[in-house]
């Protein structure tokens, strides 16, 4: 969004889509929260809250909703201002500077699981072990799952395993998907490079999903007959609704499952993007306000 | 596979996998079959029956699955042998003649209704109007759904109409598919021949799914960002599996859903395979013995 990858930042722009802090006013027509409680925001910050999607419960889908950053200004600012649909109270036991990157990444990783029902008995895959994989490893091994990391780096295998993969498989070795021919029940796809679709499809068992929740641009190459012999699908989400956001945090209450983040003040905004950018961060950067 | 279109047919090759009959003789093993029973058979014929798959009734996603016409002969005889599993009673009020074309063509669009538990209240488009297209839109209306018909033929509308489409889109008209935009939540593609993916994609309502079931060579292009702002899918199915065969012949019974056919005697079986390629056939042609 800094940078306008998408195509449809808005300058002036004030990032920040992963917010914690405390609730300082409140308009009228605000429900359920109160003031000096703890709260977060994530990708979305408003939506109509009366069409189907929105009465149905899916108010991240709702067609005029808007992002926190997107025509809006977002957290990297002393206040942000957000529809109380979208401001969730947070569980006592998360850490607050631990909980903002939940709120986006956490979300995004963990709706799949929720949406789709995925039994605790299922096999699944997590391709990339980044900012949204290594909460998605956590995740869905709290959920029950046998679960199988994918990255191109051996030397993240270890944290891997900490975070919960029982399996990981380093994809640029010759044949580590003919390994799992017919194995995975659902593969979560967070990175955004092309990638061998008929490959992953092939890792699928019967009735396999492969959902992406990398926004990669290029289109995915899709053979209609890896969908059709096994059943299939190859899908996406974005975030999730407010109800799915609850969830998510008080799952990761229950089981402590936490981003792995770097601090930084936010007096030192520039340094940390630059962080950011070299690619070394490990895994989310956390700016603490030190200028309010 | 009379051509090796997709290039697994055995030569010597005898066709037919849509298969009405009474059974004349069984094995030691059978079960749930009698002498002189009406039955049908369709794409598959054998499956071990000891599988994950096979134990969770999804015999038809068996890994050593065999189809009637594949590796075996097929229906066009005046014999054909297939395991107990695959061979199904048919309902009394089902006409023979009309049977046929519902164990595999039938089969195959009913099943994304029954498998992906459609709601009745869904808006379903079908892409195509031909061998599995005309059942299909039969199936979706009697299923109680809202029914939308997509065709590059004006012809072919009032006839789509009859077979129970609310709606007929002629997708060859600048506009079609935009005029549709966010409406539909299932759209079962019967065609194979490649598709305007990110404009079908935009038709779809969140959480919408367009489902193939025509079995396309060249890749599908799907956007990613088409599939994860919606929460989309793409996905494909084969025929289906022994209950969902029983469930679709039952409903088809109840419902009198029945293929339109054209009718040749088996000893004109050249002729009537010249019709069908000349794409005038509607739109399945029944071959009756009369040479055994």
């Amino acid at each position: 969004m800094l940078d306008n990858e998408w195509g449809f930042s808005q300058y002036p722009f004030v990032p920040g889509h992963e917010v914690t802090g405390t609730i300082v006013a409140m308009g009228d027509g605000a429900k359920g929260l109160a003031i000096g409680q703890r709260v977060g925001l994530g990708w979305t910050a408003h939506s109509c809250l009366a069409c189907h999607e929105c009465l149905s419960g899916d108010q991240h889908l709702c067609a005029t909703a808007q992002g926190t950053i997107v025509g809006r200004h977002g957290g990297f600012a002393d206040r942000v201002r957000a529809q109380w649909t979208w401001v969730r109270p947070l569980p006592d036991a998360l850490d607050m500077a631990k909980t903002g990157p939940l709120l986006c990444g956490g979300i995004t990783v963990f709706a799949p699981l929720l949406v789709y029902n995925v039994p605790s008995t299922a096999r699944v895959g997590i391709i990339g072990i980044g900012g949204l994989g290594h909460m998605a490893l956590q995740f869905a091994n709290k959920w029950g799952c046998e679960v199988h990391a994918f990255t191109t780096s051996d030397s993240k295998e270890a944290e891997a395993r900490k975070l919960g993969a029982h399996h990981v498989h380093n994809t640029k070795q010759d044949g580590a998907l003919k390994k799992l021919a017919r194995s995975l029940d659902l593969i979560i796809s967070t990175i955004n490079a092309p990638q061998d679709v008929p490959g992953l499809l092939d890792t699928l068992a019967p009735k396999g999903r492969l959902h992406n929740v990398g926004a990669v641009l290029k289109p995915l190459e899709v053979p209609a007959f890896g969908l059709i012999a096994g059943q299939k699908s190859v899908s996406g989400s974005p975030t999730g609704s407010p109800a799915a956001i609850d969830h998510m945090l008080t799952f990761s209450a229950r089981h402590s499952v936490a981003p792995i983040t770097e601090t930084y003040p936010m007096s030192k905004v520039n340094e940390a993007v630059e962080r950011l950018r070299s690619g070394k961060a490990r895994y989310r950067i956390v700016l603490v306000n030190d200028i309010s």
